[in-house]
């Protein structure tokens, strides 16, 4: 990520790696603040045996696309909400990278997506991880299934007053 | 692709697909003119053998993320420009998935990004993919060195008047 | 609606079901996370005697559109406020539909209004709901004729100390 | 409609209000430079027979708001694009009704999905029509289905060369 | 105003127009909700002496506009943010109207500037009106550089901690 | 106006104003190119017996509110679409005033709005001008009804194939 | 700063400059109040001495832009978010400028950086200034990669419980 | 500039340079597709004796704002309209750059006044820069005082024709 305010938001993404058992590394390495770190990382990343990045970055969001152009690993964009613009600013700076150097941007603030679609992408060669995704949409569809019960068992009005 | 419309902008995923080397089929599975074709092939896609979807659609572009709802593939979007929004539309009905479902979202109309993302998405199993993405990239670096040594001795007024 | 956390939006619908005396169900059905549960709601509703269906999602909102994908039934769609575009996401998602398949889209988290389309709908074979509906026209105008000459009774200055 | 500029969006409506059978009439109503036939019109609309009102309209659209306001009846709004704006000035004017007066919005410029929607109204008391929807889905999915199978068979290289 | 809700904003209009010793009434008029009252009062307004109205309402905003199409006087317009998209729905429901019919908008919430563009439309046929507007301008003037002026002698850090 | 490019859009109200008698100077003032004949025109406006003054600009659009903090006459804006941004630059840059200079906008290059509202303005004081304008608003409502009436007995084929 | 509302967000300029000992002064100019001062301001701050104005402004911000066409000095401006609409206003009455008149723009809000390139610019001819910017960037560098050891070393857990 | 498809826009800024008789280099340097030869170009601007860096690009432009976090130099960023969204994506990705890194950004494809800003900020040392751009504005005074005379001798109907 690009700076550690950014961490609120990208916290999500190390919880999802977590309950998924994948092996990750949480860092601050900054686009404008310290771009020969960031030109070190990105480079020797595929090298020192990373599989896939996780940028999340905010405004004029560069550290995602930077990084991109920089190695041949998937890159996952997480825009963060950090100006008065919503986010909007980020989401465009990372998704409309020029034809070449692609980043897979997911939806602002949320990392918990970018790291469910990082294990989707690590699923490509290890099944045991598609069947824990595999799981994991059975689990969510469950809890979803259960609240509609006990939305329908108790009515709206009780559901809303717990 | 959801119609055979988006097939002017998709085609460019094929041709980067043909240039890796990488086996593909292209497909129209309309999410909300043939919805059931599409819960098939989103549901049997896995265990068909395919590993990366790459879904492109425009408007209410709800191809991508109902896909990506019914496979635990990793599932690229590509917004496609299709009504006068100029594909803001395609693009946040695309990447704004709630938490639990990613899309891996490319730029509007960029289905070149889409194919070298799933690329580098099937890179992280095989090594020859790599080293063709490094190639791409040193390749469309030389093309950009090329272009600009090319300016810088004939100056930009002969350029333009190629 | 696709999550329980719509439902603080939702519910304004189901008073106005309510206060018509018009049979209606408040239901969880997840176009992302349960998908196969929303097949089955949406193909099989019709032949279930539904006749309208309001649908209220946020963000990426695919439900009401596939919904409607799903069945010959009118489909009344809200846009709910999920993310930080303030809904903007939500109501393109909704409104922009290909042709062939319509939404009816309200206003960005107006589920009163969804329910009062509904009504609107459904009186076009029942009269009774026509008087009810010109009735709730009416007690709309008139509360607020009565606010108006309270207004002007008062001046502007006490009425806003109320 | 509120001009005949409008005309070349809202005659989509009228070929498909023909195509399913369903008596209509086609008529100019500007509520900003006839305000008062719009107010004949949608006052006496209900007693007349009609069952549903399509209004189209650009800019800033109050074309079918108001006349919403003067009549029990459904009211689908087409947002016509008529400005520099792309159609969202239109939509806005038409989509965010405040509560207690809907508007069924469908997408810009989209007549096609206004009179589809009418029609799935009317199926609510008519059971032919529900039919006649039915079989207009399927033929789109049959046409759709067409077409994927003639991309497959031809490659999608011969395919746009038609 | 369309509704008692905007009394918030529009109060600052009356201020004004009794600051500058303008008579005026306030009233609550809606376009959507007392149809009838709106027309009636919109089309009286010139033979009850009224020269100019002020016109707020939010969402949909379509009560400038309506008035402006049944009257032949100026009609300003102030777009209330009313709703999740911070008035611009109301901004472009007023601005935006067709050739033919103008409405005279002003700032979003800025029921302020509506009354002084009254003030300064009085003002062509009233020169009392005139020498007070000018005299508005220079009290704004002198007390913009009284706050310069303390600025400059305080220093920013204790003009700020007064 | 800023610019004689403007001369396209802004030709418009010449012709409104020469249909209404009005009499008038077409004149290119620049806010950013020729600031002190700006300055010079604003503050002797009034003494000259200007009476309205309509403004029209583009982009970072600064004439209009200049103009209105230099006089206190009424100041009619006029956003041209000159940029990329479709006018909405130079919308926001003319309506967004703050508390105290007000200026009264109209629609994207809707230079005839802006004489028809110049013209309501001087009618305060002008009875014959009110007389005009309901005459303009009596031709513009039979224009319409003629049109409507063309079309419902020629049908939409015959009168869109005209 | 065109009010002294906008000093909460332009005091992070003068902060700047008082770090890199640039001798500035702070006043309080506004276009639309105070019109004649801005002129005098603009048009003798060359003869002055001035080398650099940073021109902040919120809403319909005319100042950096009026400034800039009155002096040949580099005039920076700061959109302050002064409005609901997030600064956009702002930013885009400032960036959009015509040819032939610059304005650098910064960030909304971004006064430090408006004082930063204040910086740059003195920098050409200052070599000191050069290696303060310099010193910045390092510093601003270190706490970087200071904050990313300790998250390291901490864990983001801890580093977030902090 | 990133690509030389951005030298249709970008040449403006050369001939500006031109006409100033300011030594310059035109230059492709992408950050994406040549990122070593960005951070060397960037890192020895300076002591190269570069003096200012004007750099532009479209879409997810991030060339602006990673040379500025390279180098102690003033950087002007030019956003350069590549892609559907009409340059608001080039922008936001170079205006709404975090605290600490500047950029000058002037409006979209806006070349000449990135230059007219290289030159006043080189004016700074430089009075015989100061007395040519004093001669420019008063050139675009001229330039304009003429049209305006022209186009109040001749009517707007004849000036049109020409």
């Amino acid at each position: 990520m690009g700076s550690d305010t950014d961490l609120l938001v990208m916290k999500d993404a190390a919880k999802i790696l977590d309950m998924f058992g994948v092996t990750h590394e949480v860092k601050i390495v900054s686009a404008h603040r310290t771009p020969e770190m960031m030109y070190t990382y990105a480079t020797s990343a595929h090298s020192r045996g990373v599989q896939v990045i996780i940028a999340g970055a905010g405004g004029a969001a560069h550290l995602p696309g930077m990084v991109a152009s920089l190695t041949p690993l998937p890159v996952i964009g997480v825009p963060v909400q950090a100006t008065r613009l919503d986010g909007v600013d980020s989401l465009l700076s990372i998704v409309q990278m020029p034809r070449g150097v692609p980043v897979a941007t997911v939806a602002i603030n949320n990392a918990t997506n970018a790291a469910l679609l990082a294990v989707r992408m690590l699923g490509i060669s290890d099944n045991d991880l598609v069947s824990r995704m595999r799981q994991y949409q059975e689990d969510m569809r469950d809890e979803n299934l259960n609240k509609g019960e006990k939305l329908e068992t108790q009515g709206w009005e009780s559901y809303l007053n717990q």
